[in-house]
């Protein structure tokens, strides 16, 4: 899909400077420019408008009082102790309760690693891309936003986000997913302002939070498709979600989008972080060894680790804990999504797997993010086993728990993207059937 | 684009009825069923979670408290005297600080037409459809969701969206648009459900605030593509926006998208309501008499009205009120739409008109949606005068404002599509130059 760097050089030859030798914009690093509501950001950061303004109900528009949709606070996500925080610091999507495939950002999961969001202030924020490259620099916000930038709409999924038996819900057991439009620079364009130095094959960075998650990816991945995002949904990206500056990385493990970044360093070889080390990185080994699935032998002795998302589906209505008020009529609907590309196809059996029908799939339909599919349902009020399985453009096909590990190379790969069922009884209650 | 309901008798008879004869879905109308956060609905509807849960930071994301980014409220909306109400129960979208194509939904343009969002509980709330039909039929909530939906992007503008001299910013020139990603049951279904009668041809609609701002369409624009839409950007449609339950019609001035929708009606030809007469109607005669654009022929003695926005685009940055820092690169970036279907090109001006230059426009090309361009540019301190230009897939090209009046047949078109011109000053303030 990418190489790793192996064309650097010509890339390095014809490239385009947006930014004149010796000096980034003219202003624009000495003093930290103030950004205004109004100046060239076009992100409304600064000063409060004039009084009363932000208080009028039709300032910033509220949600019905009758919608009540909620993250639920969690004191560790997934099975990863080494997340937790008494006070709660991560929490799922709502996924049962949402429409389309945008999540709202403010519903987004989050996975903090044990961190309140830093309270930054953009027009101090910076971010440094250093370490193997021609000349580093120290980039503002405001610097940014004045180049060139692309807005994409992908999903990001934590690693853990897998199905366990003992638990009831859509949101418990998949939550930990949400797709957005962002909007930011191409991490190739400014890897192409400092130079990439032969030699330098990995690209580490890091974000502002006081635990310092690291991640490090391929050169050819980040001369790609990554984005240095500033914008999610139209608007600044929200402080639980990297404010004001966060990695996206399509396709690849949550933990590579790094949130609230502020160091990019080009390097040799892959760092194994200390997250990495403690949270990331499986013991087993991995026969899977494609240019995005790192094997025991790019990393003796740690184990292999994972970055880019299997082909996934959940049917999201109905789902567990739901209850069908009676037999007849239902669109059944869930969501699509594959860190390797576009989905391509849905099917849905509703007899636990004997039979398969092709859901049909949302347009347009889009690399690396969420697709919602649906399906005309009778239920003719007997028991059924819901089940849905995804395709995607690279051909490969959404595994059932006992095609698992196979799938993966091996049996503890973290990504959970078996496919669901869902039980539903006669009486309409709808079920974990995992 | 559509016909006008010719083929309704041959749509009827092959329709597929959701819905058994001589009720709606078992209990689902009887009681107005409750609809609880894991009910069938899917739209986290009903009562608070357990205590504690929704003050949690965790439970709903805020902005950072250096994004200060508001509507601004108005007491009136464009030139619509009509619309004023001194509370200020109207307000633009700040089109200037947001970026990508989403408009998030808390700060997407408000016509209210002089009311406050009615205050509704979804559990009570009807939507019926009567008229010319076989069978009249009222649906709760909870049948809506249960019947197909289908999720697509599409912008809403104001038809009194029109650049004036006096006026200075991007915001209050262009800031009645907007653009979400809406899902709901396509209007064809429910007119399929209640068999429309031969002889009718329009649809009307009515909201359920204290003015009830009422709209008359063609029959055949409802059988293709209009949505009875509940979901805005993955979560419930908020009350500013219709809440629990709103019209989409694509590409059609916004009066057509009605909110808190409670009635659809049947009837043989187009009603001429209270909101229409007085604000939406042009006394002036229109030589531009396609399927969507009412002339007088069809409306005696009131004139003609207009039903589909233009091909139109406005540059977002550098826009009025703005200032570049200094000389050096950029990236000219803004939004272009279509009433009529997908942007297919849209070209920029830095000198006032006299060469063009094709900008990138952001993947995937949407149909009646915002599409973002953006162009790179080297200011070299002189004035310059920025323009964009937008052409459509019917070959429909953004006039300039001496083109306007050709455009449209008529000098008084309120669509003001023409095109947007901002003058950047030598000290880098911009400035409107229309």
């Amino acid at each position: 899909m990418f190489d790793t760097g192996g064309t650097m050089a010509a890339r390095r030859a014809s490239r385009r400077h947006f930014i004149k030798e010796g000096a980034v914009f003219a202003g624009g690093l000495a003093g930290g420019m103030a950004i205004g509501a109004n100046a060239a950001s076009g992100q409304g950061l600064g000063a409060p408008r004039p009084g009363g303004v932000v208080d009028h109900p039709m300032a910033y528009g509220e949600r019905s009082r009758f919608v009540q949709t909620v993250r639920t606070p969690m004191t560790m996500i997934g099975h990863i102790d080494l997340h937790g925080h008494p006070d709660g610091l991560d929490a799922r999507t709502p996924l049962s309760e949402l429409t389309g495939t945008i999540t709202p950002s403010a519903l987004h999961y989050v996975s903090s690693h044990g961190n309140n969001p830093p309270d930054i202030d953009p027009r101090e924020h910076r971010l440094m891309v250093y370490g193997m490259v021609d000349r580093p620099l120290v980039f503002t916000m405001e610097d940014l936003t004045r180049l060139p930038s692309v807005t994409r709409t992908h999903f990001i999924e934590c690693i853990a986000n897998s199905p366990r038996p003992e638990e009831k819900t859509l949101d418990e057991m998949h939550g930990m997913v949400g797709c957005s439009e962002w909007t930011g620079v191409p991490l190739s364009v400014l890897l192409d302002e400092v130079g990439v130095k032969d030699g330098a094959g990995w690209v580490l960075s890091e974000g502002a939070e006081a635990t310092k998650l690291g991640a490090s990816m391929p050169l050819g991945k980040a001369m790609d498709d990554v984005l240095v995002a500033y914008g999610q949904n139209g608007e600044p990206i929200r402080p639980h979600q990297g404010f004001p500056l966060r990695l996206v990385v399509p396709g690849f493990q949550g933990k590579y989008h790094v949130k609230w970044l502020q160091r990019i360093k080009l390097v040799d070889r892959p760092y194994i972080t200390y997250w990495e080390k403690h949270s990331y990185t499986k013991r087993q080994g991995s026969r899977r060894t494609g240019p995005n699935r790192m094997s025991n032998s790019h990393v003796a002795g740690a184990g292999a680790y994972f970055m880019e998302q299997g082909p996934k589906s959940v049917i999201t209505f109905p789902s567990g804990e739901q209850r069908l008020p009676g037999r007849g009529y239902y669109t059944l609907t869930g969501l699509a999504w594959s860190g390797s590309g576009t989905v391509r196809r849905v099917e849905v059996s509703t007899d636990g797997g004997r039979t398969w029908t092709d859901a049909k799939l949302q347009e347009p339909l889009q690399r690396i993010a969420l697709t919602r599919f649906t399906l005309p349902w009778t239920w003719n009020g007997e028991e059924a086993l819901l089940m849905s399985r995804c395709t995607d453009d690279q051909d490969q096909v959404q595994p059932t728990a006992d095609e698992f590990p196979d799938f993966w190379g091996t049996s503890g790969a973290p990504h959970g993207n078996q496919i669901q069922p869902w039980r539903v009884a006669s009486d309409g209650t709808v079920h974990n059937a995992v």
